[in-house]
């Protein structure tokens, strides 16, 4: 009824995370609503950046120069790495600020129900890069949950023969959390993790 | 950080209904991840719609063609016409199958604090369409909120000098609806509005 080129774009539409069928719809006709301030600019950035994103050979990141940015930046410190599931982990970890190391980005986590072993995630690049000199540490930033640390622990065994310190980021309440919303997982290891006041 | 094109991409989805500024990056690293199979599908698919979807002359629809195929199909009742806000409202209309008559699209409601007033929607031509011999009733379909209730009464008022009936969709209990979670307004409407079982 609405047209194959408007069912085309619902479909792809619909396969973004957060658009289900609905909003997919809603989406389709705003674009089509906006021709040319939204559908025609992001069906441009969308041809822009199929042609000249890429994925950093070192890394894994998303850029379009390889090695990426962050790789090539030489203010970074090459003595830290920090390891993450993929490049939305990896972007979450700029957003703070606070990290200046380098990435490694896994592509997934361990999974046995997904048929996802070692082989497919980054590992053997990751221990590569890990017997370099200059890299003193490794941190494993992978999610806090059972595949996340499944993975970190297979990664951590694996970066036992690499004279490197290996370290997890810190469990605890997250800043702003109030006690009563928390899991007791959470509040069992804040506690264990508590620190003088 | 995440260069100039994917900050561009995320942008431009962000203004998408239902994409805040997060989704709308998780769904700029989907497309990236997905680059073959989503990304440059998507960007070709809006860029056909992009060069042929149009709006339709007659009721305001979007189609590749102009009149649309529900303009332009014979067997639809000439005799019906329903008048819905916009191209959403008449995919609405069209989903449940059990309209078979024409459409004018309004283009939006009547709205004094945004400065839409009578001349800014599609209502001379909804009145000269009303004014042909073969139409003999107008279905109001704008939403049951205030402008949309504003703007039906206001669409029916110039249609006082058709010759044609003017109705309006029932207002009742949702189908599937439970009692306890409608508002006091549809209750009392659905009450009025009894009908012997």
């Amino acid at each position: 009824m609405v047209g194959p080129e408007i069912e085309r774009l619902i479909q792809l539409l619909s396969r973004l995370p957060g658009l289900g069928p609905r909003s997919a719809r809603r989406a389709a006709l705003r674009l089509v609503e906006k021709r040319e301030s939204l559908l025609v600019p992001l069906g441009q950035a969308m041809a822009e950046a199929a042609a000249k994103v890429r994925t950093c050979s070192v890394c894994g990141n998303f850029d379009t120069i390889d090695p990426c940015a962050i790789c090539a930046d030489h203010r970074r410190d090459p003595s830290l790495l920090c390891v993450v599931e993929d490049v939305a982990g990896l972007w979450a970890m700029e957003r703070t600020g606070s990290f200046k190391g380098r990435y490694a980005v896994l592509g997934g986590l361990l999974s046995a129900l997904d048929g996802i072993g070692p082989e497919d995630l980054g590992i053997e690049s990751l221990v590569a890069r890990a017997l370099a000199p200059a890299v003193t540490e490794v941190i494993l930033a992978t999610p806090a949950t059972v595949e996340g640390q499944t993975t970190a622990h297979y990664v951590a065994e694996r970066l036992a023969q690499c004279n490197v310190t290996v370290s997890g980021l810190a469990h605890g309440v997250p800043v702003g959390g109030e006690l009563d919303h928390l899991d007791d997982g959470t509040i069992t290891a804040a506690l264990r993790a508590r620190r003088a006041f």
